[in-house]
Order: structure tokens, then C-alpha cells, then sequence
């Protein structure tokens, strides 16, 4: 038991070096970073597709796709910005030497914004910094309003956390309170914005928040 | 590298051997075990919810609830059958050791079924066996119809795939054809079965291909 311990602390403070010098590559090219993190389904593409809509004629922007196959990498190039996938081969999250490694295929002074789409999974991501600058976590209204209180750790990461699907409220099944109040409860730091990818309903909260 | 490779299958290997343990356990005893795998919020918990009301009057039911917390245990509860708490303690995945634990508590000739429910996730539960008879994935419509493509090594574990809240179709961005077609090419001889909790649409098929 102590063994695996010592192993996984090893793991992490690595990790968290190597996050570091992320960072650093980041702020030396004013490089705004975002680390996107949702179920399997909850929207971290389509989220990222639009905000690439509504940013590209403004921002020089890239996308490093972690994912543990290639689909979503063709949806994002369609925009012509430049896309990395980092494939984790199965792995369930990304972790900074993934992150180091796809940073080095893309040109850095000539960018402003990027961002990383994690792999679909509300547990292990949580634990992997990855020298991004703000963690922006994705719940669904389709998942229910007790994912808060579910997968704490993740959503204790969260500085912004994204309702998404507001459209197909209202629900019988998913209160708008139950969901405010276990967030709060859990990380009452995170700014709720709810949204809608297909009626685009809050992005210009978001847009707002992030980039103004 | 090497090194990361042998105690990763060392791990699975011995993970494996308890998996077999418990088998031989459950094939004692006459008790059939079934796995219930699923994204964050796709189902599981009202999946086996429903199946305990429409099976407990005929069976004797037992719940190991895998959880990094604990708040499905008691909606299970509620039909006053036994719901042991396999918490992960953050974990993205049951392992057999965790079951055969939670088996220690039940008494298994009191038992005709059990059912196993896993940590929401697509990616790590597939790959520990747990000593199971059938892996049930279930996915939902408002994830997309693209999940056995992306989610490829969860999808091609599985034995039987609930399509939850089929009470939401027709959906815009939901072709039940596209997910068809991507379940058959992954894993042609899993069995699906598109299944509504709301409604209890699907569930008379469910029990008739698991307990009939």
C-alpha cells in the first residue's frame, strides 16, 4: 500500500513539474489556456466549436484533442486552425508530457488562445494539472442535477463550470436549485454559466468572462 | 517504459485471478452477476432501480454499488434488499479485490442475482473483469450517437447495450441508424436494446433475454 502511495505521489509531482513548464511556455507567449473537462457526451466539442465560431475572426486559436480515438480532431479542423491530437491510447485523462509533447508541434507566437479538450471521463482528469490557466468543467442537463455532488473532486477543479443543454429544460428530472446548491456546496468559487451549443443561449457570458 | 508495461499487467493479471475467484463463487451458488457500466448520469443507477422493482418479487437481488461517493446506495435502498457500498475512494474503476470484499458481506445463498454497479466512466472500467456473467453498457440519446466509436474498447466489452431515454427521441442530433451501425462495427454480437426508465419502454425484452 505504501508503495503505490509513493509511486502515484511520484507520478503526480511530475506531472505537476512538467505543468509548470507549460505554464511558463504559455506566459512567455501571453497564451490564454483552457482545460476542458466533461462526461463522455456532456458537449466539450460542440462547447469548443462554438467558441471557436465566435472567437476565430478575433483570436489566433488552436485545439489539442485528447481523446482515445481520432473523431473529433475532423470536426475542429473544418475551422482551419491548427488541431493536435493527443491520443492517450486509452489512458483516461491527459497529463502534461501528452500536453508538452503536442505544444511542441504547434507555433507559439502565433497564437492567443488554446484550447484542450480532455478526454470524456468526470474522475481522473481531475487529478492531472495541466499548466492551463482556468479548468472549465462541462455538466449536461441530460446527466442529472447530483453530478456535483457525484464526482466532487472534479467539480472542486472547476473555476468555471458549464451547464450545458439548458434547451431541453424545463425537466422532470433535473431542478435548476438542486444542481445550484450541490455545486455550491462542493466549490462555492466556481462561476455557473448555463448554455446551449444549439440555440447558443449564455456564450456571450462565457465569451465575456473569458476573453473581454 | 517497459517497466510502466509489466505492473500494468501485473495488475490486470492478478486482477484477473481474483475475477476467477469470484466466479467460482457466484457458479456455487447459482447467483447470476451482471456489470452495469455507463458515462456519468447515462443511467445506471435507474436502470437497476427499475429492473429491482420489476424482478424483486421472484428474485432474491443484491446490490455492489461502486461509487467515489455514496449517494446512490440509498435510493437502492429503499427496497430493503442488501446494497453493499464499494467505495473506489476516487477510483475511475471497480476491481475484483473490491468486489470480492463486498462479496464477504452479503450472504450468497440467500442470493439469485447480483447486480454490479460500476463508476460512471467509459474508459478504465473495461478493462477489470469482475467475475460477472454479462457486461451491460448503457448509453444514453443525449449523449450522441457516436459514443461506440469513441468509447471503442468499452463497447466491444459488452454483452448486452441499453440505449437509455429513448423517451427524448426523435432528436435532432440523434440518429438511431448512425448508432447502430457504429455499435455493429465495434462489437457485432452485442445485444441492443433501446430502453426508456421514464416509461419502462425495452425493459419487458431486458428481462426476457437476462432472466427468462
Amino acid at each position: 500500500m505504501i508503495k503505490t502511495i509513493v509511486v502515484k505521489q511520484n507520478i503526480l509531482s511530475h506531472n505537476d513539474e512538467l505543468a509548470n513548464q507549460i505554464r511558463q511556455q504559455l506566459d512567455a507567449h501571453s497564451i490564454l489556456a483552457l482545460n476542458f473537462m466533461a462526461s463522455p457526451g456532456g458537449g466539450k466539442t460542440s462547447v469548443i466549436n462554438t467558441l471557436i465560431h465566435l472567437l476565430k475572426r478575433k483570436k489566433r486559436i488552436a485545439v489539442i484533442e485528447g481523446d482515445v480515438v481520432t473523431i473529433d480532431v475532423n470536426i475542429l479542423k473544418k475551422h482551419k486552425i491548427p488541431v493536435i491530437l493527443a491520443n492517450t491510447h486509452g489512458a483516461c485523462h491527459l497529463d502534461s508530457l501528452m500536453v508538452l509533447k503536442a505544444l511542441n508541434k504547434l507555433t507559439l507566437s502565433d497564437l492567443d488562445v488554446l484550447f484542450i479538450e480532455n478526454v470524456g471521463n468526470l474522475v481522473c482528469p481531475a487529478n492531472f494539472p495541466l499548466g492551463n490557466h482556468s479548468n472549465i468543467v462541462i455538466a449536461s442537463v441530460p446527466e442529472g442535477d447530483d453530478k456535483p455532488k457525484k464526482y466532487p473532486n472534479m467539480f472542486r477543479h472547476a473555476d468555471i463550470v458549464l451547464l450545458n443543454k439548458i434547451d431541453v429544460l424545463p425537466s422532470e428530472t433535473f431542478s435548476m436549485h438542486r444542481f445550484q446548491s450541490a455545486l455550491l456546496k462542493i466549490n462555492p468559487r466556481a462561476t455557473l454559466i448555463p448554455i446551449s451549443c444549439k440555440t447558443r443561449e449564455g456564450f456571450d457570458s462565457v465569451v465575456q468572462l473569458l476573453f473581454k
